[in-house]
């Protein structure tokens, strides 16, 4: 067993880790008590939603609230929280191990050689991250129950807390309520709330543990900066254009405040949450085409997020502004990054676009949907966003399949190909010589 | 005067070029002699058609045989010549600077120092060009009147078979028959004559004069082979997913040759001619976007045809096989890439991205037309390729406008920014400190 687990690559862990829990959770969606029709979910349904709860995407082929039981809806739950802690645990072990430029195949081995201090720098690490992660989750819903104690009994409302708190956080968009937070569109509690987890969660453990250290005094990294200024970006352009947008479209009607919000969580949730307070269906086709942008783009490396990643986002703009510029090193904060971390930026947008391209194709031939509702319904899957314009549930069995693969891939592919392309590197033992081409 | 063209750059140069064409060309359309109504065109259609002719796009908001006078034709035929002639000759030049490894604007100044070496080099440039250029032409004029003569009077159909041999060659995609080439979709030799035409056109003229000098036994350059074996793989999978996607649509009741032919043809024309023997219209959704995948990539650089460029693809897909495959160097056939070739690619395509984008949703918010129309459209005008859904026409003003500002821009813009890259690119006095951020 030992010597069979020395031969797997970090990247290969991560993937098998992730493809056994979806399938405990698949058995356990499947078993009676799991539906309240008391027969379980088909197969297919079953991979699929587990794939979803897992990979933190939420999108459904089942309405959660009408399907499942207390059970199943607390094994989807669970299901989301392990997914969550894990990726947030393992890349922001992996950002860790590109910050001090040991590979993580050496800190594996030093913690076999019983390296005392490496085990309590992990062991402190995954002591924070339980403990950011709870501290969130449980104020959060502490709040939330005030406010759907008004609505609800007291243990449903101490179950629907708990639940949506740890959907929001990990940025997993799967709800009790039938139809997302569209009930509550205008509800000023659940919507900062829900909007606080949402970006405390997207942006990325890394970045809270720096913020949270920097009242110690510490220097600030390019990586939180460039996290916080593309977020911030993100947030504003999406929250202005969605505003312009749908002033008189899905908002009209609705006082002034209620506009805001509803603009405000537009923007919040591509990010990649999920949630929507407004019928993604009925939203503009501009809105949509700006939103599977900002899906596709994603969270930030760290986070319970999809998507390519703000970071690898501000690394191509910033060697776009340089290249337009006309200079040579690119630069940014006065430090410059290395050509690898951009090749590697332009490798993970390009494989995802890719992977897009091909997905919505393949879903082109087999259903009969509209171009925008099959593109926005792949990058939702691709990016584990979870929003959905209604197509989901009308997809057939190939097409399930094919977004639960293509979920499955958007989560671990990213960041699996960000490790595996750091591991693989090695020096050529020689150069061949250049030869310039003409591009464009 | 002379002061003055002194502080323009190779790129401001390529852009007033164009410019004080298309203006020429708008007013001479605007004339009354120049349309069947006798009142000439208004001014947006008038700017519209000259932009669509000059950066050989072939989109069009009058019916080209309907609207125009011959005097009309045939001012359309010579901005396609000149804008053809233009964009070949100012990119192989460029191309082979950057060969040379001197920049234009030393070039510009050893000629104005009347070096008779370098002077001579660009008239033998030039006539190479103009021979290439005029011998494919006639060649293949001959060819399509043997068979428009069957069908046409003898005057007619020499005016027919230059005018589209001029636009094929040069991938303008423009044409006198009222629907493209619909009722020639069973044609044999239209079709490989067209098809020839618009390879040859598209291949770009340093390949061409490359393989001409291949005779005289001089190697292969790395742009050559990347150009053939990209627009291979793009001919032959355009080729496969078109039959299979539109056997059971648009050629439904073809016989199996012209389902064939009808298949080449529809992945010959995204390189990017614009002409059409199928219903564009009617194509799946599928066809649809795979084309628009065509497009967008679009044909060689040192071509008349437009998009981000077969090498700029290549030097991406061997960044992306490399990078996957861990390799440091990104090398292919013994040769490796600089960092500086490759930020290029990456960024042409970034900026072209973020052109349709921008452009797409600004179209989405004036217009109430499919998202997939409209993201055929605006990719088509970019790609200067000229395929449309059908809404060209039915487009308001305002849209008209934003086409005509895209066509140019996909005209001038991916080699302009490969030029005005190549030329501020400097060294910096010192460079900064690396520092690692984590991406994907
Ligand atoms: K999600
Ligand atoms: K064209």
């Amino acid at each position: 067993m030992k010597f069979k687990m020395k031969n797997l690559t970090p990247a290969q862990y991560l993937v098998s880790g992730y493809f056994v829990i979806i399938m405990i959770g698949s058995i356990l969606l499947m078993l009676p008590i799991a539906t309240n029709d008391g027969q379980g979910l088909g197969i297919i349904d079953a991979v699929f939603t587990a794939t979803s709860a897992t990979c933190v995407t939420g999108l459904i082929v089942v309405n959660t609230k009408e399907a499942f039981t207390i059970f199943g809806s607390t094994v989807i739950m669970l299901l989301i929280q392990i997914g969550g802690l894990g990726i947030m645990s393992m890349s922001t072990l992996f950002a860790f191990v590109i910050g001090k430029k040991i590979s993580l195949k050496e800190r594996l081995i030093i913690q076999e050689d019983l390296n005392q201090y490496q085990i309590s720098g992990m062991v402190r690490l995954v002591q924070y991250l339980l403990g950011f992660t709870f501290t969130i989750e449980g104020t959060a819903a502490a709040i939330l129950f005030l406010r759907l104690s008004q609505d609800y009994s007291f243990w449903k409302a101490v179950y629907l807390s708990i639940f949506h708190s740890v959907s929001a956080f990990n940025n997993a968009g799967f709800d009790l309520f039938g139809n997302s937070l569209e009930n509550f569109a205008g509800d000023i509690t659940i919507n900062f709330v829900i909007m606080a987890l949402i970006i405390l969660g997207g942006i990325g453990f890394g970045v809270m543990l720096e913020v949270y250290n920097r009242v110690k005094f510490k220097k600030t990294t390019l990586q939180t900066k460039i996290v916080v200024i593309i977020t911030l970006i993100m947030l504003l352009v999406g929250f202005i254009l969605m505003f312009g947008l749908e002033y008189n479209n899905t908002m009209r009607g609705l006082p002034l405040l209620d506009k805001i919000l509803s603009a405000m969580f537009l923007s919040v949730t591509p990010r990649t949450a999920g949630f929507n307070t407004l019928p993604t269906g009925q939203l503009r086709q501009s809105s949509l085409f700006l939103i599977i942008v900002l899906m596709f783009i994603g969270a930030s490396p760290g986070s319970t997020g999809g998507g390519i990643k703000t970071t690898t986002f501000g690394v191509m703009m910033v060697t776009l502004k340089n290249m337009v510029t006309g200079k040579e090193d690119m630069e940014v904060y006065n430090r410059r990054f290395e050509k690898q971390i951009i090749y590697k930026a332009f490798t993970i947008t390009m494989l995802s676009a890719g992977l897009v391209v091909l997905v919505t194709t393949l879903l082109l031939i087999i259903e009969d949907f509209s171009f925008l509702d099959v593109l926005f319904e792949t990058v939702s899957a691709f990016g584990t966003v979870g929003l959905s314009t209604g197509i989901t549930g009308h997809l057939s069995d190939l097409s399930r399949v094919l977004i639960t693969i293509t979920m499955f891939a958007g989560r671990v592919g990213p960041l699996t190909l960000a490790v595996a392309i750091g591991e693989k590197q090695r020096k050529g033992t020689y150069h061949y010589p250049t030869e310039k081409v003409m591009v464009g």
